[in-house]
């Protein structure tokens, strides 16, 4: 059996499994990510996952390895080129030619948002479809454009900051990008508690908590989280007179949050969109936490020629 | 030589033109839209003016004939799924079905919008570049995503309706979608006029008219301009956050208004763009008034066996 090697690397875990070309994972591991200790560590985490999924394999082809980093990755250099304070000194890292060099197998690099909308769009709820469009809220807003099979990274592959485009429910909010009245300072996770601190709610612990709270019958919460939802279908609707996908699919801790927010972005989207393009279809992901991994995985061709696995990538 | 028939189909009038496969327009006719007559005079003038251009250039190999027409044209069965009253009965015509079958040769139809898109992201401004946003601004507010040569046109064939997404700026202020708060009730030429009438402004002639007096000193008209070119260049910006192109291209009636409304549009678009990608190039279209016919004849593959041009198409 050919498989691929799968990475996701966030900020607090990194972890890596063996795919096979339909999408299923069938081994799988994880580390922390060792952000503190910079790149060369979070490089050799990296490279320990990937020679121990391979070497619990004996047999088993392994056509390359697919990388969904944290971070802006340029498609062409394969290096970092932007990151956030979650990962010091990550800006920078040559990605793709440091792993390919050590594991010694055809590496494909991706930003991490992007692996899981290329995972949703091809081997989850995507499936079989052309125009897909996901969209992940939680901790931020962000996304990708996948056409056939392809993500639609653009120039730096920077695409799909959803996140950052103008909402008439966030004006005059400064964003974290720099930007003003963006659609992440009223529509993210962080966003709804600092909306409900910001209208007088007594702290509460985190969003999960203001959920709680709105199903408990507090008003001012059920309102907040009202108002991001309301801003995020708009914008969702907005794309959907841009894109007209064959499909939406939303994902991120958001989405998991309950019927009260799924409801109202899914109507306020239905509600933008212009007449034509009312019905289209909006669902959930599919893939649960395997999304990145899936998605980073299928970057590689399974179907090039490939050694087998002879249990001896160790560096 | 083998070349295409382009076809520019609008409200008001048709243009068809013989194009190379490098983009030039060697021979152009045109004829006023008969658009009250309906569907039957509207397919019988295109077959006229395509008639005609095939009879001056006998010995020229025509390959097939690229339509743009306004509508949402189904990228499938090529037929018009939706029109504006402008052209009474038009939504329902097997547009290329029929014109196929009068011209004996090989038919590709888009919407009007598009093929100014493609025209100026293949052959004009965009020449060259892999991922293209073209941005149309004049009645209405358009365009397209081209990428890698291709539109991206979506499953109904109605992508690109960059004037339906929400504007800050357009709070509260119906649209001709029969949504609320979208860009093109506010960024729009007609848009540009009611905002001056509505803020108290006397009767103009018309959105010229506007931009006449606000170079001549008129403040409200100056203010209703910027208003209008910001909500633009703002959701330009949430674009490039969104797609990451390699190049906007900006064209449509305003964007022939003067540099008023273009510092502003693009001052704001990089205003709104993420750090790393407020260097994206923002340039007005380079073809001018021939962007659509080049378009539709670039759907056309020219490296397709043709029969010579026996200058015998009439049906």
């Amino acid at each position: 059996m050919t498989v691929t090697l799968g990475v996701d690397l966030g900020g607090t875990k990194i972890a890596a499994g063996l795919v096979t070309p339909g999408g299923v994972v069938t081994r799988q591991r994880s580390a922390p990510t060792p952000a503190a200790e910079g790149p060369e560590a979070i490089l050799q985490t990296i490279v320990d996952l990937a020679t121990s999924l391979t070497a619990s394999a004996p047999g088993v082809v392994i056509a390359g390895c697919g990388i969904g980093a944290a971070g802006v990755i340029d498609p062409v250099s394969r290096t970092v080129q932007f990151a956030t304070s979650s990962l010091p000194g990550w800006a920078g890292t040559r990605l793709g030619a440091e792993i390919e060099r050590r594991l010694g197998m055809p590496v494909a690099t991706v930003n991490d948002v992007h692996a899981h909308a290329i995972g949703e769009a091809v081997h989850g709820a995507g499936r079989g479809e052309r125009t897909v469009l996901v969209i992940a809220a939680g901790t931020g807003i962000g996304g990708a454009l996948v056409i056939d099979g392809v993500l639609q990274a653009g120039r730096h592959g920077a695409a799909g900051h959803y996140g950052h485009v103008p909402a008439t429910e966030a004006a005059g909010l400064s964003c974290t990008c720099g930007g003003t009245g963006h659609l992440e300072v009223i529509a993210s996770g962080p966003a709804i508690l600092q909306a409900y601190l910001r209208r007088g709610g007594t702290e509460p612990g985190d969003t999960r908590e203001i959920f709680a709270r709105a199903d408990a019958g507090d008003a001012l919460a059920a309102e907040v989280i009202g108002v991001a939802a309301t801003a995020l279908g708009r914008s969702i609707g907005g794309s959907i007179n841009s894109v007209d996908p064959d499909l939406v699919i939303v994902g991120g801790g958001l989405a998991a949050a309950g019927s009260r927010w799924w409801n109202t972005v899914e109507s306020q989207a239905r509600a933008e969109a212009m007449g034509l393009l009312a019905g289209c279809r909006i669902v959930p992901t599919s893939l649960g936490a395997n999304s990145a991994i899936v998605g980073a995985a299928s970057l590689i061709n399974t179907a090039a020629p490939a050694l087998p696995n002879t249990a001896s990538l160790t560096p």
